[in-house]
């Protein structure tokens, strides 16, 4: 699949999505790197300003079209009527209302576990219940068309199944990262285990996939874009889920003053349906005295998102199967499961007195994950185990961008899928993605270096790469040759449309021009030849503050958000 | 009506009812004066053990039998069962299931906003949605004789019909406060307004009573006592309705575990109650585009508490008159009041640019409220307006230790009830109660000193008085004479029984022999001669450390609680 890349797609889309640097800075301190300008998305109730740029993209990553100019001709995209639609300006709203709409989302926020822990606070990120803010929000919903959100659904089950036929392929995983491997520590380790389970051919009958395909808009080719497939741990189907309900309410207990109808705000249902999948696939592995094990972070400020899943399990699955028998569901370590875990000769996973029926990863994405030998055991020891793996060792290294970046590659989702319309409808929204070692996209880039980003293939770490630093970058690696040119992705630059913004941290709302990233979650569980489960539940919005307000108050955070449909 | 107090009930059971010092330090700390060996409730899973003391006690204020030992013979009471009953014991739970449960309690309770802000950050008092902590809680709910339950409940319609009744006796009123005047400034100022109102024939014809009526049982005599009735401000109904939801939730999910009912909690309707009480006051006064006020403290950590109330309101009569009106609250302070406040010659309060229908104190009860001229001209402003007090002058005069003390007085409940039954029980929970102008309960005070606790008539300030101070204190004030006399009330000690329990504060679980106290909450309106509502509603267990372990770390807090019939 193809994977687009931008300024914001570094800070808001890294593999690290439990927890991403921008939200919660003890992982990592937010570095932005931000065009200075970059656009993306319609204002919510702005007109947008039509933004006209020279700049080209092109939607497929074929290499005989990489970034020629190219009009949007779709027709289910309004991207271009919103200019006409009677949207107002969020500008002019009054300081009184909006003071108004601030303390009722700070209230209904707090009141409805809308929360983080505070980076304030070291014990936030420790301990439940202390240190708890509400989480950063955008006041209103993002304008969406609803042509683009439609084609985002309608892909994620594609994706989810491409997901699942690209894992059963061990050689082209193997082969793909073959050149990865020698240039990034982590993903060899990965690939490590994926070969020792071939090794003894360990298989995954029932496979559990929860994903979040992260998209842009992109502002002269009016295209949805795919930046990135997370695979691991994805974040905020919890908080995402909520912030769709206080847009909801908000827009309903103003309707006067914004005349706008709340409906138009999709119902989000992403935690209940990775919910309904994590439920299943505990049904699937048929023991009722088995518990679900979300793999946490020693520290965590974003605990209560994964903690909204842990409840609706136990509220919406207190006696599946008719038994009285309650869906339990335990947090571990991975320095914990190293101590505590162990195989049976059944194959079960045994963590303390637990047998464990899922394993859901909500941490073990990043290097930063495994500060020791003991969580790579950890992590081997689970892979060995007959639980439910979410995901497998095989899904993962599927999410990687490596393998993004082949996938895009023309004739490679042929090897995988047969329905071309299916097919028609992947590539249409890859952005272009290409790996180093070919020399005319090379010279293309050196050439106008703006309409590229340089991506480390290196995992969970490094910098997107923009502007006359491309050029820079491509000629050192050039000296260095093929390993050097092996660590890198070169990527379509996508150009958002910057829209008006408030956003709300830390109890104060800051006004700016703002980006958008859109998320879209799928959840799959397979038994078998049985597809059990294959469905798009829920959707993520991403606002941050534009690269032109870089050295404003603002800058360097991001808020949740959720979409207005036009 | 009689009013009991203990060493628990300064610190639990000020009239500072919405935001009690030992929560919140900001507004004072909390200072104990606790007995060494008071005792009261039996544990939640604890055989109690007997407590047999030679102190005796009395459930009526009846001058002719003060404090002669009295043992239970009321069958409803289960008190004495409990040794017999199928209970456990919590000091036997292992430190794996505590530990899970602590875990468990805390992330219930920021997901469900039974949340206050953080007495360690200054904004939390201020801003909402940051340095939210959760609520100080008891793990598991506190054992209760059913029998006394329903006996608090019953009575709680009397005591609102009472309030209501003393309320429109304005003589009563000024004369049984006329001494108070004299040493209680902050009496003085409030019986300044009900005179001007007098003098002006204002009517309240809507009248809006909000009440909570706080109980201890008493080890020795197996009674319910009423240590105080609040009349303004009650403070928890949204937090305290929350908890019994999160013991239900705890008990339901370690049923094995705990072998215990979790229906034996009772369910709590305190914030429903209190909401439908508003709204209806709302919908009597007949205009649809009026709000309800909510008087708040310009520094409030317990904001969250009030917002459930907002909330309930705000979503439960969205459209209430089935008109296309929604139900708004607003939140303002005295100044602002003062300030945006004005009467409009159709004796309308308008505030800003609001109508307002109902004025729901959660301030103005303290003298601390009251730091200037303009707060006290705010609150003459709304009781010279034609809105809904809740509550009005008279109400709140209802509520004064020296009412409750005269209330206690043989024949004075037959002044304003006519049902025997009704009055019956009413002094049934009132507990020894006198003024000091009388030299035989003095004397009995001062050679039984520890049988007694002298209370300051001084609203919103002052400590309790126990033991040999007692005596010593007594001694003095006749020396003063008449006046130094009248600054005090004397009252029966009650006795309570201690249990084991584990308090939750600051995400820290201590575990403590610990006493508590029930509020039963009233709710009561009245339109002229129909009474459009008068019900208990809900309830409060407040919980602490008892004396013995005042030195220990988890001296000086007490935590939320709830109750467990047994």
């Amino acid at each position: 699949m193809g994977v687009g890349s931008s300024s914001l797609s570094h800070s808001l889309s890294s593999s690290a999505c439990t927890c991403p640097a921008f939200f919660f800075s003890h992982r990592s301190e937010p570095r932005l790197v931000l065009s200075s300008s970059s656009t993306l998305l319609p204002n919510p109730f702005l007109k947008p300003t039509v933004a006209v740029r020279m700049s080209s993209s092109s939607s497929h990553s074929s290499l005989s079209q990489p970034l020629r100019g190219q009009k949007s001709t779709d027709p289910e995209s309004k991207f271009e009527d919103t200019s006409d639609a009677p949207v107002f300006d969020s500008r002019k709203l009054s300081p009184e209302l909006i003071k108004e709409l601030v303390s009722e989302a700070l209230f209904w926020c707090s009141l409805h576990g809308l929360v983080v822990g505070d980076r304030n606070n070291a014990r936030s990120a420790i301990v439940p219940g202390v240190g708890l803010t509400h989480a950063p929000i955008s006041l209103l919903p993002t304008l969406f068309p609803e042509g683009h959100w439609k084609q985002a659904c309608e892909v994620a089950p594609i994706f989810n199944e491409l997901v699942d036929r690209v894992s059963l392929d061990s050689k082209f995983l193997q082969d793909s990262l073959s050149r990865t491997k020698v240039v990034d520590a982590f993903t060899s380790r990965l690939l490590d285990i994926h070969s020792k389970m071939l090794e003894i051919n360990k298989k995954e009958e029932i496979r559990l996939g929860l994903h979040r395909s992260d998209y842009m808009l992109d502002a002269q080719t009016k295209q949805l874009l795919q930046i990135e497939l997370n695979t691991i741990s994805c974040s905020f189907p919890g908080l995402g889920s909520l912030i769709s309900t206080l847009h909801r309410n908000l827009l309903n207990n103003h309707s006067k003053d914004l005349g706008v109808d709340s409906k138009k705000v999709p119902e989000n249902g992403a935690t209940s349906g990775f919910a309904e999948a994590l439920a299943k696939a505990w049904n699937e592995y048929n023991d009722s005295s088995a518990v679900i094990m979300v793999v946490v972070s020693p520290e965590e400020r974003n605990m209560y998102d994964q903690h909204w899943l842990c409840k609706e399990l136990k509220e919406r699955y207190p006696y599946i199967k008719k038994i009285r028998c309650c869906l339990t569901t335990i947090r571990r370590t991975l320095a914990d499961i190293n101590q505590e875990g162990e195989i049976l000769p059944s194959g079960a996973l045994r963590v303390g007195n637990h047998t464990v029926a899922v394993v859901y990863f909500r941490a073990g994405y990043s290097p930063d994950d495994y500060p020791s030998e003991n969580e790579w055991s950890a992590r081997l020891l689970m892979e060995h185990s007959s639980a439910i793996k979410c995901p497998s060792i095989s899904y993962h290294l599927v999410g990687t961008k490596k393998i993004q970046q082949e996938l895009a590659k023309p004739n490679v989702l042929e090897r995988f899928l047969d329905n071309q319309d299916d097919i028609a409808k992947l590539r249409k929204c890859f952005a272009g993605l290409w790996s180093l070692d070919d020399s005319e996209v090379i010279q293309e880039a050196l050439e106008r270096p703006d309409l590229f980003v340089l991506k480390p293939q290196r995992e969970g770490g490094g910098n997107n790469i923009y502007g006359d630093n491309v050029r820079d970058t491509l000629l050192k690696l050039q000296q260095e040759g093929a390993e050097g040119l092996a660590a890198y992705i070169l990527m379509q630059r996508i150009f958002p449309k910057t829209s008006h913004a408030f956003m709300v941290r830390d109890g104060v709302c800051y006004q700016d021009n703002a980006i958008s990233e859109l998320g879209i979650y799928g959840a799959y569980l397979r038994n078998k030849d049985k597809v059990i489960m294959n469905d798009q539940c829920g959707y993520l919005m991403r606002t941050k503050v534009s690269s032109s307000n870089e050295g404003g108050v603002a800058a360097g955070f991001a808020v949740l958000d959720s979409i207005y449909l036009i």
